[in-house]
């Protein structure tokens, strides 16, 4: 019998009132889903919760329970409203306490900005037994913590913090896939899309429609992590859609 | 003893395969955000899912028991990878039955569309005892059950059952704000942005910073159901900034 490889997967916590209220389009779902991705890693599940302690913590406790990683963004500022460190914290059941690196990287940053304040010391603080993710734009670090990675929610600034990270996390195969786009409704092709997917076993095919100056299209995107049957997947869909007199356009629309 | 008005929360699920593998960037989280806060409802936590029913169940009657609202986006097309309804359904403990009005509403829809086929079918079956939300786009209308309302995942697609929507559901004051913007660092105002908030109870201050060609700043959002403590609140903000030399932005940076 031949193992199945081992999957990785990975949640995210966006934390922000910002994000709810509808006042900021959250970026850093896409960008941390594309670097996982890259990692070898799978987005399974992401929640988006409020400035609020308990609902941080059973956010925390639950995700990272049932995956191998969980990502956090937002909430590591200085301010009242910043308050993701101590829920972390006291998710983990463990006291904050300040990193005496991060105390350095936050005194060598504000030097030439007014100086390291007791406002600014907030973000030195970690959950006990912590390590740093190092943030090249601003000097506050992020905070690794077993398998929790506490981000900024600034997306420039997390995409400084997954690029610290890149190469260091533990994944398994790379989640490939392949686009074909078609000037056709879904719903005509709908047998189509299953029949292939069913006869490539280890393949999933999303369709994903839309509709341009009243011209209906969908671009059908084949996921697999082997190269071979996500090839002969995407083959077989080329030519069933031309067989309906359907031109598939590889890559999209 | 004054009774605290009563506050209507909601929670989104955002189902879809695309959304986790980072393909698609979400836009429905902020406009469903926006349009709850004009109906005043408050959009409490938001969960993206993959297309899976075990995880739409779960986050279905987690979410559902404990807010007035629930709303689902995605997932409700003809094809093999749409299987909202099915889940809902399962969620609900109820089968899924084709909506004789659906069928009508598919059957002129697709009169010069080349007929309703029994794929396109699909779009006309509701979990049973469901209500339809129209949709002036594409025919296929959303769902509503009981306070659980099953929406497009196509942006366009859900701002028009949304706008449909509009008005028919009961919520409480709409929280206010007020956006003030100043080019200061959050971390040399944090204490007055903690002491202001806390001198206006029943408000909140989010502090959200940027960095712009090398110059920092931040804008601070208040928000309140009272329109009073509201300008009370933001007038205060704006003077202990320019007590402090840094003038206020109104409506923010």
């Amino acid at each position: 019998m031949v193992e199945s490889p081992r999957i990785y997967t990975a949640a995210l916590i966006v934390i922000g009132d910002e994000i709810l209220s509808g006042r900021t389009q959250d970026k850093n779902i896409a960008q941390v889903a594309i670097w996982l991705g890259l990692q070898g890693i799978r987005l399974k599940e992401v929640r988006v919760v409020a400035d609020d302690t308990p609902a941080i913590v059973e956010a925390v406790n639950t995700l990272r329970a049932r995956n191998d990683y969980l990502f956090t963004t937002g909430g590591i500022g200085p301010t009242h409203d910043d308050i993701t460190v101590d829920a972390v914290a006291e998710a983990l059941g463990v006291s904050v306490v300040v990193h005496p690196e991060a105390r350095d990287i936050l005194t060598g940053y504000y030097e030439t900005r007014g100086g390291l304040t007791e406002t600014r010391l907030r973000m030195a603080r970690v959950p006990h037994g912590a390590a740093l993710i190092p943030n090249r734009y601003t000097g506050a670090p992020g905070i690794r913590y077993d398998n929790i990675f506490i981000m900024a929610g600034v997306p420039a600034i997390t995409a400084g913090m997954l690029d610290a990270l890149s190469g260091t996390l533990v994944g398994g195969s790379k989640l490939l896939s392949e686009t074909i786009g078609c000037w056709v409704q879904e719903s005509v092709v709908a047998e189509l899309l299953q029949v292939t997917e069913r006869a490539h076993p280890g393949t999933q095919i999303g369709s994903y429609p839309f509709w341009n100056e009243g011209r209906t299209g969908a671009n059908f995107v084949i996921r697999s992590v082997d190269p071979e049957v996500l090839a002969a997947c995407s083959r077989a869909l080329i030519a069933g859609l031309e067989a309906m007199g359907k031109p598939a356009i590889f890559g999209g629309i």
